[in-house]
């Protein structure tokens, strides 16, 4: 029995969208060498190699192997050398021995690759592919092509021989004003419904109380935070977190990271070198700790993230910052006067990363894929410039540990 | 002009209460030698000698010196030595180096106290003292209280040559069931209100909206937390947060902080030597990390703070575990039919410990008592049998990093 | 005025020299890919590529740049970025990021060599080349070799995804009787004379007081080592230094370096795979805390440096294991009834590496060379099959810390 | 059969030995808290009240419990408690746990060593008492006694409530000069021989073979080393061994420990307080690294030990620096023209520590006593402030690790 037209439709759509990610994580890697895209600069951070090669594992791990008849393994030791952290699939490598991984080389890998993008055309031809697990497949693809820029900026950077091309200066824009948005108390829904992909950890929907709030309009800007910086932010505890303070002093913070001072001016580190810092665009590279100790300076705080939530899905005339389609290497700097949401940087939020009511992760082995987390993170919203568009949505809940600085990390303030 | 006779009944009543708390502190450490007193077994256990010290330090720094005219401090170098973590008072000795101070001696350490309480006297004789910051002082030495206990047991614990007393063989109880109990959705309000104590923490008193729940009447016994054991409870990552594993890995856990087997048998270590588990007894000594596990092998949760503080206060017929006024040793079995609540061991619940909305530390330097911690930890209520009865209330909020197992600290479930 | 036919001569066999060496550094990477030769798995070892680059350095700062007119270098940034631990040049990375030079490229490096390696023929045909500095060079150069093949081994071991080719069973040779010679006390020169290459730690050559000894006529074999393992030797303190001890309880040795157990068989790693461990073959991979206490158990001790090169010197027939020319991978079996000297594995001595008396390092930033590391390091002796042969000698003096394994180093007992 | 006259008379000294050299033990600690005498204030040094329980084990458990008939031990936990590290006697505790001790209090461990004396008293009275391990159980005991001051300075240093007495100003002494003394070469006998008591590491005595050199006349003066560190010493990486200038670097030294500047004058710590440098004073306090920078600095280097021990036994006028039978407190400014050797400091030489060639431990688990320490350390020689008078010997051999410097170390050059 054929599928039915409806669902032939939605393969072939599903058909084009494997086929552009897969191609899009390629893409990001292209220019760097097979020796660039081995680095591990720090053990939270991955080679390029090694996410090229984990998700297409993702891909047979969970789908080929499991569903495909006749499916057999591009190489069976890959099973375990590819495993990020499923401690249902048995044992996996030491994570900070990832730049240990030579072999394959990136050549193999780039053959693993399509290898399984084969086989992948293959199943989606079978009668009933697993289309909820070929979406999750794609969204963690998607999560890892974010990942993919984070970790690679942050391995050039910490390479003693950095990239130093020749930047030209920038022409800085007009600063747009930030507004306080008000939004009124009550019962709010917030998290997922729907039919449409979302992770396990935007759900269940459910409802919440919220006090009247005031959010601002728009993401906090370099000059912004350059003044938090002029006015001793970095230098007075009573500021900080205690936990902030103590990663303040452990690890000299004095600026967000890869912002160097010469010659009196502030200078960032993007992909091919240093550069002027924008004061227009959104501050960048900042910790959970260095937002809060920002919104107390400012007498304000960081947004819970049901407020992010309910007042990014108000039915206003609004822009968005940069995402990954538009390959920009970094925010963009803001203009205009309305209101600005999604894409630039990831947000900070006041809310710890923890379960929604009623909170239930996926059966089988993709049940590690969040739940497991759910401790000592904070949740960030809106995505980034590293961040497909096709990817984001109003509920998505991102988190990173506190003192986590090498994403396209940001500040929002509220009230 | 005399006090009014109101202001008099109340300063007299406040007399007794600063001379009460004050002579116990005493009392928990009159045991113990000089040497034992000094124990520092980890950076975030302290001697005992440094909490008689601390506590003292507080009335003087907060109060005598500030409000008290003509006071003259005991020793100018007490203010920077026994200096917790007060930013704003200048530099305090590094908290891992407690254990170094061999001077000022024991003795010096209570003759500062008399200094002091005898000032405190000639303070509360004055006209208009400064109430609230006399209560803080009080509940802030009540909570050290309850440290001193906990420290003093694993440096006992620590010590190479531990207390080995020869212990009789306890009568155990007959088990108490545990019942669920029903608590209805809809809008309720947690946090403090009112005119007695509170630490800026339990407030703003706020509404909440909470979905129907089911929590348990009582805590997790002994023998509930052995059959968790009995089933791989500690050899089983899929019941695990992702950092609770790697605690369990890390530090080699496979039961309680205390507990040893010997002989087949699991025994725990109290104050004077190892005994037999008592399996009616609440399961105490564990870290968030396991009460997570166990809930999560159980089909259960842990409630959230609010659920607990609502149910808690609701008006059914409630006994009470041990507190510190019985000096028990340890939370004590747990009989009869009807609910427990306070005492006994601190409650894991599922909410990261964070600022209640609208929350506004308070001014000065004792700003820095709550506040600053509110990240990277959870929330403990109820009290233990360290807990002065006195001291602790359903709004009370205590908080510890997840893989804390020092505290008597105790699981209870929800659902 | 042209040169002298002699130094003509001289040149040109230097100029032979100079290329066959800085081939052979180049062979025994080739067969690697970039991203292996980026590899560097502990701080002690380095990447291959690293070798390569670091050998022409050498050459580009201490001829090129001082003394050939009009040398431009290949990039300025260099000189930095591959000293390895010459103070008086300045700053260099830390030497734990050398995994982290992606950037320059396999092919850059590649480039770098030819390009200095057309400079030094330019340089060899000037007036009066330094050619102590060119000796010094190619002799750090072949240095270089050895450590190429040791770093590669471990970091091809280290990997998650290791070498395993198929191997093919050996065959054994019959074994080879261990005798033991006998020397006569007395006054004996040591140390090097001469006009031929030497390190200035061998020098200069002075006179030392022996009492009469024995040295036995070959290396330990496997076989042997194996006794003492099945023998309990890594579970007897008593056999240990202390600090050999904690190693062996911190690191959990129980066999050389490279060996593992399986099916009841030890098996060691070359660089291909895991393959069956020959007993006839010298015992490899051992530090100087596991030979140390081998020779504890067997009765005897290790020689002391100067007894082993009056050893070595004497004028009886000897036959030598292998040297990096033959391209062995590993140490080779002893047959034969001769003495052998020299090859197959480096010897641990007894002696702790210091100063020879009236030792002067050499003048200018290649006084960095050998003699501050003279403090918590052991001489070996002899060279091993990862040498070049033409670059050993009686009176060669290596050293590496007691805890060291990842060298080709041995046993050879005396009593 | 009664003992012979000769047997009752050395048995009798013995006895008057025994009994002072335990009394001194008491004596040197007497001034100190019991709290003090529990510091442990890093992992290399003990508690004092450790020093007092374990030399008191040594007593008891090398010779009561092994040849007093009828002996039973004061606490049969004891046995593994105070041992400190004889693998042969099973386990110990690990040694940076030793500040746990607060069990057995001060008071305990003087009742313990009250006991031990009486039980030897009675073992004195035995027919043939083990003379040997009772003069190496004193001398043992003679060698915690520096211990217990060196480890006891360090503690006071590192409490956070240091000792500050007020000091009065010294009055300086006029300068003595330094002479360099010549030795002729030939061959000369090193190491203890004779009756009297010596360690197994000063044995066998031995003939080698020295060149001729020069050894200078007195210690190196806190004016000298001031000349070093003015002349940026500690700044100069050329002047100091690899290991030496990385722990200049880690550990931040900038002068000897102890050392502080205050007003623009250097200050040293002593047991009460600062006090100023005496200029004339021996430099103390430094580790091997910091003798041999300034040596390399002085245009000389330290001699070898026997160098040392040669020029020491030379028959010529010669005078002594302090000793701790005078109980000063450090190291004494050197007068008068002579020669001074022993006493004061003791002086770092070149030599590692190596066995002598002959050397055999002791049998039995005394063996542990010296021989597997011979790795990784430096020889010291002569004896300091803190060295009983009694203890010491020209062939004396002390050794400590390269960086320690909490010993009353300091320097003698040599050409």
């Amino acid at each position: 029995m054929p599928a039915s037209p409806t669902e032939s439709y939605a393969c072939s759509s599903l058909r084009l969208r494997y086929q552009e990610i897969r191609r899009t994580s390629l893409e990001l890697t292209q220019s760097y060498t097979a020796e660039e895209q081995m680095l591990q600069s720090m053990p939270d951070a991955s080679p390029a190699k090694w996410h090229l090669a984990h998700t297409t594992w993702f891909f047979e791990t969970f789908i080929l192997s499991e569903h495909l008849p006749g499916f057999r393994p591009f190489d069976r030791r890959y099973k375990h050398l590819f495993n990020s952290y499923y401690k249902r699939l048995g044992s996996h490598p030491y994570r900070g021995a990832r730049g240990l991984m030579a072999r394959p080389t990136l050549h193999e890998v780039q053959a693993y690759r399509s290898s399984v993008d084969q086989e992948m055309e293959r199943y989606l031809d079978t009668q009933e592919p697993k289309v909820d697990l070929i979406e999750l497949g794609l969204n963690h693809e998607q999560q890892h092509q974010e990942l993919i820029l984070t970790d690679l900026k942050h391995a050039l950077w910490s390479m003693p021989l950095r990239p130093e091309s020749a930047l030209t200066r920038r022409e800085l824009k007009e600063p747009a004003q930030m507004k306080w948005i008000e939004v009124d108390g009550g019962i709010y829904s917030v998290g997922h419904s729907g039919d449409d992909f979302a992770f396990d950890n935007e759900e269940p929907r459910h409802e919440v109380l919220l006090a009247p709030f005031q959010i601002a309009s728009r993401q906090v800007s370099n000059r912004e935070f350059l003044e938090f910086m002029d006015d001793g932010g970095y230098k007075r505890p009573e500021l900080w977190l205690s936990d902030g303070w103590d990663a303040v002093c452990a690890q000299g913070w004095s600026s967000p990271l890869y912002w160097e001072q010469s010659d009196g001016e502030w200078k960032e580190f993007a992909y091919s070198g240093m550069r002027q810092i924008d004061p227009q665009a959104p501050v960048c590279h900042v910790s959970y700790y260095e937002a809060d100790a920002f919104a107390r300076w400012s007498g304000a705080r960081l947004p819970r993230e049901q407020e992010w939530e309910i007042a990014a899905r108000r039915g206003s005339p609004k822009t968005c910052g940069a995402f990954l389609e538009e390959r920009r290497e970094d925010p963009q700097p803001i203009g205009g006067a309305i209101e600005q949401w999604m894409g630039n940087v990831w947000e900070w939020t006041a809310s710890p990363y923890i379960a929604y009511p009623g909170f239930v992760p996926s059966a089988g082995p993709t049940g590690e894929y969040n739940g497991k987390f759910m401790c000592n993170q904070f949740v960030l919203r809106g995505g980034s410039c590293a961040t497909p568009h096709s990817h984001i949505r109003p509920s998505y809940r991102n988190f990173f540990a506190p003192a986590a600085r090498w994403q396209f990390s940001g500040i929002r303030l509220a009230k």
